[in-house]
């Protein structure tokens, strides 16, 4: 049943009519189209639809897309499921927006990603931040602890929801079933940014946040399925204490009016692909993840392992150079040899592998040689550990409202300590706000940022020598 | 110069390395995928990539991604412009959220898109609502003339912009200089969702928005010309009012931060078709459309002229079927035919057309013969004018924080005259709010719903028999 393509099937159907399209996109069905475009663009095109008599609609969906969300939900043990086409971001802001009123206090977990902190300033909320353990060797952020929460929601009492992160961007994710729990005798919702654990639904990958209770989980299709980039999925717990109409509402709100039907279609795909996956492929995939970390081993790399209370994904490699390179410049090395990493950092680099057996495996390893080749002939300079930056519970200097009242001054990153900073300084990927907008600046913010620069991070938003922060007296100039 | 395309032209060199994937998307360009969907989605997935080296980053261009958009914000004479992924909808909310602050009153043509009354709930603004000319013949609003702007603004002096709709969907506008030079004597901003005037910026079709001084436009250029669903442009006039850092803040916050490439190389490749096209093309593209027309008044259909002082645009034909169908069943006897047009409403059908010389021609003659011929041989309902709704100028009952606060209960519609409505009525398309969220509904509104639900209209919220208002005291229901 799973293994059914209700929308991408009613597609071709509509598509076997041979229809003359009078209506948008303008492309026409992939007849008018940039000659240099043609043979990249002409297939997709033909899906590339607008909301026709029975191809249903995403922001009232009762035909073909009710019926592939419907599967999802089943598939995945959600009361509901909604198809997103603007990504895990999309879900996270509607999740957040239509969970919270304005002016409400929420526990976040520090390390979430950037829409997160998003979606607590479109909401008007007062976030209370809560720091996760960190991984010792690698240097990033892990979890939170049940500790943590208790911590925070002693110190404010307020507090009307959690929102999490898990698994990390490393694939590392612990059990959060005491956590949501904890949150649950209070009544209060846990929403879970679920990013990269889509294929956290099948056997033999570590537990969906799904299974351990969360009111909702937001999951980036397009990151572990075959799905184009900015399918992801938000499904709805069941038993959740969210009110489905206001996300509904705060969906049709956030997303396009327009939505794609190809990356729709691919959201209906990749269930039907996950259902047909047999646990004998699980198996291959595993062992393939296994062989290869093996050999990255063999290269002479050091791959981290998740640390005790942890589970690992099999499709995330996370290796060091023995600490003598920058994450980046190894980075650098396996792209020109052919490889492109996941994501560096200023330990690591990151491989995210295929959910599926890959007939490319020896073009893999013959990549990975050649950069541990030339890594061992070249200069190597000592990596710099990533400061942890982010202290246990804390919060923001001011409301979002009184942020958008207040004047702002440039100064030097490195004078800014004690500072309110006015911007959101982002390195990316991963996407996780090293300084937030409205968080009093820390010396070890700027100790990580420097080390972040020096080893040749990039950045959204912040990033050079300069920082925003908001105007004490000294000086003012409007932002 | 135009036709450069440096964002594709960097994909394709991208892939002409032959790169293996360690990163996301799981596709894997192409690799994996699900066997049903691999002829349409195979060479798509080429280039599906995400920020890699040589890449650039949507959320903070300086490379390919730069190049592309400054290319086209020249060839718009635009001060700069900003490559939508979530279509206009991202780009209504992004350039409403970075215009005003919370409280601030804000004059809204009243014939919006529903991301623009999205956009306005979503920075707690207070809409004065300004009802648009009608199209007699058609039914359907137009634009805004300056004697009700001028009503507007000295009834509610405190307003701090304006927000026009144009070209409307039937592509049909006005010429808006002396609205806009009204407004910025008095240093007040316009912003323009100009969703259907994408190729406004050739010769030969109406002038665009931007080239009558408004200080941001938005444009689907999916709509029109050869891109990609939720591919999309935001515009920032020269001289333009707005602050330039607070759209790209609102931008990032609103768009996925995995934006995908095919679609923002589809903007790319959009601009580079029509710097190609030659006034001879266009020329042809004219004739196309006039020698349509032509035809479809031979098959005795009735085609809609644009009103004296409006301009209509040569890509779209609007007709009616003599007053003897409703639009509906005229667009259902089409669909029969094969031909899909974009839009019914009560009384007419809209028809796009492609931005260049279509070999489909005779496809589309055969096809609207065949639908005349039926129509004529068929049973003929009456079709009913559709009632214009809008007041000149109007203002919600409560404000959006108020309304939160609000209980809400569940009335018949056709008892709900003078209540307020906790809910927005949406047909779909065209997507302009029939009844918005906070509006006193009127006899009006509620004869027009019933006309467009008695012939066959289809709604995104609202539709149903009942309609949620806010409770006065009989009666209490959480929303």
């Amino acid at each position: 049943m799973f293994e059914k393509t209700p929308l991408f099937s009613a597609l071709i159907s509509h598509r076997s009519r041979k229809p003359i399209s009078m209506h948008v996109p303008g492309h026409k069905n992939g007849l008018l189209l940039h000659e240099a475009g043609i043979s990249y663009y002409k297939k997709i095109s033909e899906l590339d639809v607008t909301e026709l008599t029975n191809l249903d609609d995403l922001h009232d969906a009762e035909g073909c897309i009710k019926e592939a969300q419907d599967l999802t939900a089943q598939f995945y043990g959600a009361e509901e499921t909604h198809f997103l086409i603007g990504g895990s971001t999309a879900g996270n802001l509607a999740m957040i927006l239509s969970a919270f009123d304005p002016g409400d206090a929420v526990m976040v977990q520090r390390n979430c990603h950037k829409s997160v902190l998003n979606g607590l300033e479109l909401a008007g909320l007062v976030p209370i931040f809560l720091g996760p353990e960190i991984h010792q060797e690698g240097g990033f952020p892990l979890g939170l602890t049940l500790e943590t929460v208790k911590m925070a929601s002693e110190q404010y009492p307020e507090v009307k929801g959690l929102i999490v992160t898990t698994p990390n961007y490393y694939g590392m994710s612990a059990d959060l079933s005491s956590i949501i729990q904890y949150m649950h005798e209070r009544s209060l919702p846990v929403l879970a940014d679920e990013a990269h654990g889509a294929h956290y639904v099948l056997e033999g990958f570590p537990d969906s946040v799904l299974s351990m209770g969360a009111d909702a989980a937001v999951q980036s299709a397009h990151k572990t399925l075959p799905a184009m980039t900015m399918g992801a999925y938000l499904h709805i717990g069941k038993q959740s204490l969210l009110n489905k109409n206001r996300i509904r509402h705060a969906l049709q709100m956030i997303q396009s009016s327009s939505p794609s039907y190809p990356i729709m279609a691919s959201l209906d795909l990749s269930r039907s692909y996950l259902a047909q996956l047999k646990s004998s492929d699980i198996e291959l995939i595993k062992e393939q993840s296994l062989e290869l970390k093996d050999f990255i081993k063999q290269c002479g790399f050091h791959v981290l392992d998740a640390p005790s209370g942890y589970e690992a994904d099999s499709l995330k490699i996370t290796l060091q150079a023995q600490w003598e390179y920058t994450g980046y410049e190894m980075q650098s090395i396996f792209e020109q040899n052919g490889l492109y990493p996941e994501l560096a950092d200023s330990l690591n680099v990151l491989f995210v592998l295929p959910l599926g057996v890959s007939h490319e495996t020896m073009r893999w390893k013959e990549a990975i040689l050649r950069a541990s080749k030339e890594l061992n002939s070249k200069r190597k300079l000592a990596a710099i550990k990533f400061p942890s930056a982010f202290p246990p519970v804390s919060s923001l200097s001011y409301s979002y409202s009184e942020m958008r009242r207040k004047l702002t001054v440039k100064v030097k990153i490195n004078d800014s300590a004690g500072r309110i900073s006015a911007e959101t300084v982002i390195p990316y990927p991963p996407g996780v706000p090293l300084i937030a907008k409205g968080e009093q600046i820390t010396e070890s913010m700027i100790k990580a940022f420097n080390v972040l620069q020096k080893t040749g991070a990039r950045f959204q938003g912040g990033g050079g020598e300069m920082i925003s922060v908001f105007a004490e007296e000294e000086g003012v100039e409007q932002q």
